[in-house]
C-alpha cells in the first residue's frame, strides 16, 4: 500500500517574531519542518507532499536535498484549505499521514501505530490524555467509540471534564480525502476549512475513528513562540539524553547536555557537563569528553580523553589520544593513534602520525606530520602567503624547538632538529639540525624606561 | 502629587555569612538596594529615602552617584522604629511608598497600581495568595474589605486557614505617616517597633485599606541568606528569559542564561547555552552568540556571529564579523563590519578596519589596523615597554608575517609586507616588505639529546 | 563497643551497560563504593569487611591504600548469602551495619542514630516514608512496633497502603548474625538467600526491631542504571550546594556547580556559573571563581579573582591574585601574592614572586621566577630538549619583551631586560640588557603573491 505523508507548512508564525518562516526555526540545531521530513523518510513514505505559504522560497531551498512534492497555499483559509491543495498530486490509492510542520517531535513508531490502525477503518487520529485540557478540542467517546470532537468554546461542562484531546495528526485514505475534503466548508466565524470537519463526514459515513496515543506527550507539541520553542527544545534534549543514558553513555548531567544531530557511542563514554554533539559524530569505547566541549562531524576512537573547552569540526582522532583543553580541530584533523594536542593548539587540514604531541600554542595548517615527532610550543606553519596555501611536511622523529615558524611549502626530513625561534624557508634533510639566529648581544647596566613616580 | 519612597535597609544580613551588608549583596549582578533604587528611579519617585544602619559607610559610598536622602537608623527597634527615622527629611504631603532593601524585585507596575490604589484611602498594602501561607501575617477580610492582619502566631485556627498574606509593602499618606509612626509602641515580646501596627490605626480611623496583589509571585520574596538568594536569582533570571523571548529572542536553554544588566535586540537573535550578558548590551539583527560566552558592555551589530567561549568588555562590533572561538576583546576593541578575529587573540584598545583578519594567537594591543589587512598567527604587538605603553599603527591591505613583534611605537605604511618572524623595530614604508632575519643554518648528522633506555 | 562495617559489593549492575563493575562508577567522582568506604572511616569503624564479586580485582585494586577485609561472594545468591561469607572474618562481639555498595549516600548522621538505636535492641533498620511507595518492602508496624516487613507482591491491599518502606540498611549485633545467618533458607521463587529474613527470626525471638529515618530520602537510594545514577549525583550535588551556601558560599546557581572532591572555603567566595571543584580544594575569603572553571587540588587565598574558563590542577595561589580567563595551571605552579596571569597563559611546575605578570600568550614551565617581573606576551621557556626538561630561573624586576624563547638551563638576572622576539640561549646578568636579532631589512615596493582574480 501506498503511504504519504501531508505536511502542513504554509504557516508564518508571527508570534516567533521572526523573519524566518517558522517552520525554519530549528529545534536541537535542524528546522522544525527537517524533523517532520526526517520523520516521514524513516516511515519509508512514497511521497512526502509539503503545503508552503509564507516564505516558500526559503521553505523550498532549505529542504532541495530532499525527495519533496511541493503545493502551494497562496491564501492561509485553514488547515482544510491546505490540505485540499494536495489533491491534484495525491495519489488515487493508499493512505495518507496528515502531520503538522510546526509538530516536530512525533515519533516513527506513534505513526506505524496511527497508520496500521487507520487502515482497517480509513480515519484514525493521534489523541493525548491531558490532565488539564482546557482550550483543546475533545475527543467524545461512546462506549469507546470517537463520536464527535468538540471544541473547547463549543462544549457543554460535562464534555469540558474530558481530558483526551485532538491533537490534529491524522490518517486518511486517499480515496476518503478525495471524498471529503471538497465537501468542506467555512461556515464558521473565522471563515475558516477546518480539516477536523471530516471526522464528522466520517462518522456521517458511519466509519469507526481509529485512534492512537503517542508514547510521549511532547512528541505532539506544537511551537508557536520563542518559549514554546525552548520548552520543546529541553523535552526533546531530555529524551535523546535518556536514550544515550539507556544505552550506557555515563552522562553527568543530562540537563546540561545537547545533541544537535546523530552520536554513535561505544561502551563507557563519558560525557561531562555543557557539552554540544553536533551532525554526526561516533565515539568508541572508554571516549572521555571534558566539560564544555563542543563538537561536530567528528570520529573520536577508543579510549581518547578529550580534555574540557575543547572544539572540534570536520576531525578525525584515534585512538587512546589526549586532547585538549583549549583545543581546536578544524575540518581535515587527522589525529592518528596516541597522538597528543595540548592548550591553545589549532589543526587543521593536517594529519598527525601516531605518537606525535604538539602540546601548547601551536598552528597546524595544511601539514602532514609523522610518527613520535614533537612540535614545540609556540609553532606556527606560515602555510598562507596572503594569496594561496602551502604545505608543510613533517617526518618521523622530527624535534621542532619552541616558537619556530615554517614557512611553507617546507619539508623537514625525518630525525630532523629545528631550533627554537627558527624561521625555516629551507627544507631541512633528514637527521639535520636547522636554525635561524642572530648571535645574542648584551648590554650592562641597561636602563629601562622608567614610570616617574608620582 | 508627590512621590516618595523610603526603602529599610538597616539590616545587617547575620544569616549571609558575610561581611558585605545584605543590602549590597548582588542580584544578577546589581546589589540587593540597587534594584530598590532603580525601581525607585522608573517611578520617577521625587525623594528617595533610604534608611542604613549596618554598614551604612559601604552601603551609601556604593549609591554616592545616586540622589538618596540617606537617614540612619542607629540601633535595630523594628521596622516602624526604622520608618519613624524619616520623619524630619519627609515630606509634609504626598504618597510613601514603603519598601524593603532586600525585597529586590518589586516591579514598577505593581507599585503603580498600589499608589494608585492607596491615593483613594490613604493606605494599602501589598498582597500576596500562597497556597501554603504557614509563617506568614494574614489578611482577614469581610466583605472583601481588610479587617485586620493577623500574624500566625496569633492567629486562630480558621484565620491559618487563610491563603492572602501580607507581603510588608505599604504606601501610606505622608500626612498619616506623620500621624501614625509618633504612637507606634513596642509593647510585645520583641520589644519591637513594628510597622504593621499603622494598619489597626488606619482601621481605627474608619480608613479602608486598599490592596493589590504583585504580577508575579517572586516580586515580593525577600532574601535572608545565600539559598534565597540563590533560588531568587533563578527566579529573576527566568523572568528575564521569558521577556527576551516574548521580543523574539532565541534562546536555546532559558534556565542556561544569565542577564547581569541589560540587552537590547534586534530580530533574530540566537544565543546557545551558558551565554552571560552583563552591563549594558546590544546585539543587531541576526546575532549569533556561541555557547559560554561572557559578553559585557559591548555592542554588536546586525549579521555578527560570535564563536563559543569568547569574552568581550567594552567592545564595539561592526556587522558581519566573525568573532572566535576562544577570543578576547578587551575595552577599547573596535571592529569595523567583516572583521574574523579567530582563535585565541586578545584585542584591546584597538580599531580594526573593515575586513581585517587575525585569525590565530594574535595579541592586538593599542593598535589602529586598516582594511583589508591580514595579522598573521602568532603576531604580538609589542606595546609596553616596562613603564610605558605605545601604539601600533597598520595601514590598508598590509600582510604581517606570523610570529611577528611589532615594537611600538611602530608603523607599518598601506600595502606592506612583513616576513614572518620578524621582529619590527622600524616603520615600514607603504608597499615595502619588511623582515629580520638571520641566514638559515644547518648541522647534517645532528644528534639530539637522547633519554637513556631503561 | 567494636563496630564493622559490611558492605555489599558483589553485584555486576548489568543494567550499567560498562565493562566497570558497578560499584567502581563514579558519584561526584568518586566510585559508588568509595563514598560508602568513606562513611564507614569517618564513622571509626574497627572492621570494613567488603563482599567483592564481580570485577573483585578491579574493586580490590581501587581500594588498595584502604583497610579493608575482602571476602568473596563467588556465585550471587542473594544478599542473606553474601553476608554468610562475612561470617568467618567477622568479629564475635560488636555491631554490625549492612550497607550496599551501590547506596552511596547514606549519611554518618543517620549511620550512627541506627547504630545507637539498635545497640539497645540488637537488630535495627533503616526505614523511609514515601507519598509512593509502590514496589518496596514494606513496614508493618502494630502500636509502632515492627511486626513484619511484607514484600510488595506478598502484600494485601491494606498493606498496600503503608508508605514506610524498608531501605535495605541494617544494623545487627554479631552475635545475632552468627545466630541467624546460618538458619537462612533459599525457598523461595528465585532460589535466593535473604538479608530480610533475619527480620523474621529476630522477631521469633522476641526482639523489637529498632529503626531511623534517613535525613534526607536520596541518602538510601540506589543505582542501578544511567539515568538513576545521573539522578543521583544531581542530588548529591545539590546537597553539597546547599551545604556550601548555608557556609556563606554565594553560588550564582546551585543547579550549575559541580564539586567532586572536598572544598574548604573561608567567606564571601563566590562562585560563578558552571564551575567544576575535584580533589581537595581551598578557598580563602573573597574568592571570586568565574564561569566554567575546573579547579582541582588546589589552594587559592583571599581575595583572589579567578577569571572563566580557567583550569587549575595541584595548583598554589597567593592572595589578591589576578588570574585568567582562559588560564591554565598545572601541577606545581605556584603564585605568591598579586601574581597576575593572563589569558592563554600556561604555568607548569614553576614559582612565580609576588606582584609578577604573564599576561597573554606565555608558556612558562619548570621556571623560577622572582618578584615584580614581566613576562611579556608570547614569550616560551623552552624546558625540553626532547629528552630532558631543564630549569629557567627569572631575577626580581625582570623585562622579558615579547615573543622570547628562553631556552632552558638558562638564568636571567635580577632587573635584566630580555629584547622582543630574541632566542636567549646565553645567561643574562643582573641588570643587563639582552637581545638576539638580525638587522631589519627592507625591500621597497615588494609585490606579494597575489590570488588571480575570476
Amino acid at each position: 500500500m501506498s503511504t504519504s505523508v501531508i505536511i502542513l507548512a504554509a504557516g508564518k508564525g508571527t508570534r516567533m517574531r521572526s523573519s524566518l518562516p517558522k517552520v525554519l526555526q530549528p529545534l536541537a540545531g535542524r528546522p522544525l519542518l527537517g524533523h517532520v521530513i526526517e520523520t516521514a523518510k524513516k516511515l519509508k513514505a512514497d511521497h512526502i507532499i509539503t503545503i508552503y505559504g509564507h516564505g516558500g522560497d526559503r521553505v523550498q531551498q532549505a529542504f532541495a536535498q530532499d525527495q519533496i512534492e511541493w503545493v502551494e497555499q497562496a491564501e492561509q483559509l485553514g488547515t482544510g484549505h491546505a490540505v485540499q491543495m494536495t489533491l491534484p498530486v495525491l495519489p488515487k490509492a493508499g493512505m495518507s499521514l496528515i502531520l503538522s510542520g510546526d509538530v516536530p517531535c512525533v515519533s516513527v513508531d506513534t505513526l506505524e501505530r496511527l497508520l496500521s490502525a487507520s487502515n482497517e477503518t480509513g480515519i484514525g487520529l493521534v489523541t493525548l490524555t491531558l490532565d488539564n485540557a482546557a482550550g483543546y478540542g475533545r475527543i467524545v467517546r461512546k462506549n469507546d467509540q470517537i463520536q464527535a470532537i468538540v471544541e473547547h468554546k463549543d462544549a457543554n461542562e460535562e464534555q469540558r471534564q474530558i481530558k483526551e484531546i485532538n491533537t490534529g495528526i491524522y490518517c486518511v485514505s486517499n480515496a476518503k480525502l478525495q471524498q471529503w475534503l471538497p465537501q468542506l466548508d467555512n461556515n464558521n466565524a473565522q471563515g475558516e476549512y477546518y480539516l477536523t470537519d471530516i471526522v464528522a463526514m466520517a462518522l456521517k459515513d458511519n466509519l469507526s475513528i481509529a485512534s492512537v496515543q503517542p508514547n510521549m506527550a511532547f512528541e505532539v507539541e506544537g511551537v508557536n513562540d520563542r518559549i514554546q520553542l525552548a520548552a520543546l527544545e529541553r523535552e526533546f534534549q531530555n529524551f535523546q539524553a535518556q536514550q544515550l543514558m539507556q544505552q550506557g553513555v555515563h552522562l553527568i548531567d543530562p540537563k546540561r547536555f545537547d545533541l544537535r544531530g546523530q552520536l554513535k557511542v561505544g561502551q563507557d563514554v563519558c560525557i561531562d557537563i555543557n557539552v554540544i554533539i553536533e551532525g554526526d559524530c561516533e565515539f568508541g569505547d572508554g571516549v572521555q569528553i571534558g566539560a564544555g566541549c563542543v563538537i561536530k562531524n567528528t570520529r573520536i576512537a577508543a579510549g581518547t580523553q578529550v580534555k574540557p573547552y575543547s572544539i572540534f569540526d570536520h576531525a578525525i582522532v584515534g585512538e587512546r589520544a589526549e586532547i585538549g583543553p583549549f583545543s581546536r580541530l578544524r575540518p581535515g584533523a587527522e589525529l592518528s593513534d596516541e597522538v597528543h594536542i595540548g592548550n591553545f593548539v589549532e589543526v587543521k587540514n593536517t594529519r598527525i602520525g601516531t605518537g606525535s604531541k604538539a602540546n601548547h600554542f601551536t598552528y597546524l595548517g595544511d601539514a602532514e606530520i609523522g610518527i613520535d615527532s614533537n612540535i614545540g610550543a609556540g609553532t606556527i606553519t606560515c602555510n598562507y602567503d596572503g594569496a594561496f596555501k602551502h604545505k608543510t611536511v613533517i617526518g618521523n622523529q622530527v624535534f621542532i624547538g619552541s616558537n619556530s615558524s615554517l614557512v611553507a611549502p617546507i619539508s623537514i626530513g625525518h630525525g630532523a632538529t629545528v631550533g627554537a625561534g627558527s624561521v625555516i624557508t629551507q627544507n631541512v634533510e633528514d637527521g639535520s639540525l636547522a636554525f635561524e639566529r642572530a648571535k645574542q648581544m648584551s648590554k650592562a647596566n641597561y636602563q629601562r624606561p622608567q614610570k616617574v613616580k608620582k
